[in-house]
């Protein structure tokens, strides 16, 4: 493996977290080493349970308490997000990932949750060759700085503004 | 499973198969069953690869014989995509599958491997309950008009443009 990049996937619309996933698979299927962890969200969603089939490869780690868009962010919330960025470290100085992916690690900096700069300073300590995704909106424009590829997924057609929730399976 | 929508991912960023992958995985990790059609390409991708170990629950078909996007598409190509699409309409009739993945079908009917019309009317063929994805840059506006939910992967910032190659595992 060459040079590791930063990827960053933003916007509001659907496929970020999914395209993460899609992000794992496609490394584990060439025998790569992935970190899959997760911010803010703590849900076992269906697709936390699909990398289960690849725990030979993909190591899951949330450190989200569940979603709370909806409500405020409490000290719960950050501690969680603190330690967690805290572990990844360790994972990154551990050196055996290849892959490591930072979901929802935008929306964590965007609610304060930790700093863009703790973000960005423990990314800088991955191997050469490590690759690192971070994805949720907000993206901060530091994050974009430092990024070597950034998609913004927009929305341009959307069922839920029709009143439509999360399918099992499909949204979560 | 609810009423099942159509999704369109297209634009020219980074993420669009790689979320129809996550998508695949997703449902698969709560037990639905999955058609992952790909259009277009032919090449055993990481990807690919990696939805073996869901073989149980994910049905995987390649219909192209290689990118041509440097190159002219020939008669075999539209003959690959023609007989493809009809493999995919007797899929959808057979009733077996939750969710179906169209990738690339966009860039088929960008090339006039088959016309938008022969594309919908395939997919309006499906049980109720049955989502459709379709991906691929340049998606119809007639496709557009038909889905339930459209994200455009919009490119912002492209390692791609300062030379670098697809890379085993992470682009392919």
């Amino acid at each position: 493996m060459k040079k590791g990049y930063l990827e960053v996937y933003t916007g509001n619309g659907k496929g970020k977290t999914t395209a993460a996933i899609g992000l794992a698979i496609r490394a584990a299927g060439a025998g790569l080493h992935v970190l899959f962890a997760q911010f803010v969200k703590g849900m076992k969603y269906s697709e936390i349970r699909a990398l289960e089939r690849f725990s030979d490869l993909v190591t899951v780690r949330q450190y989200g308490r569940g979603c709370f868009i909806e409500r405020q962010a409490e000290k719960e919330d950050v501690d969680a997000a603190v330690s967690g960025l805290k572990d990844v470290r360790e994972c990154i100085r551990s050196g055996i990932y290849d892959l490591i992916i930072l979901d929802e690690a935008s929306i964590a900096v965007f609610y304060s949750l930790f700093t863009v700069d703790e973000l960005i300073g423990v990314i800088r300590e991955r191997k050469p060759e490590c690759e690192v995704v971070v994805t949720g909106r907000c993206a901060p424009q530091k994050l974009i700085d430092e990024a070597d590829l950034v998609t913004e997924m927009r929305e341009i057609k959307h069922y839920y503004t029709n009143g439509v929730k999360a399918r099992i399976g499909i949204e979560r």
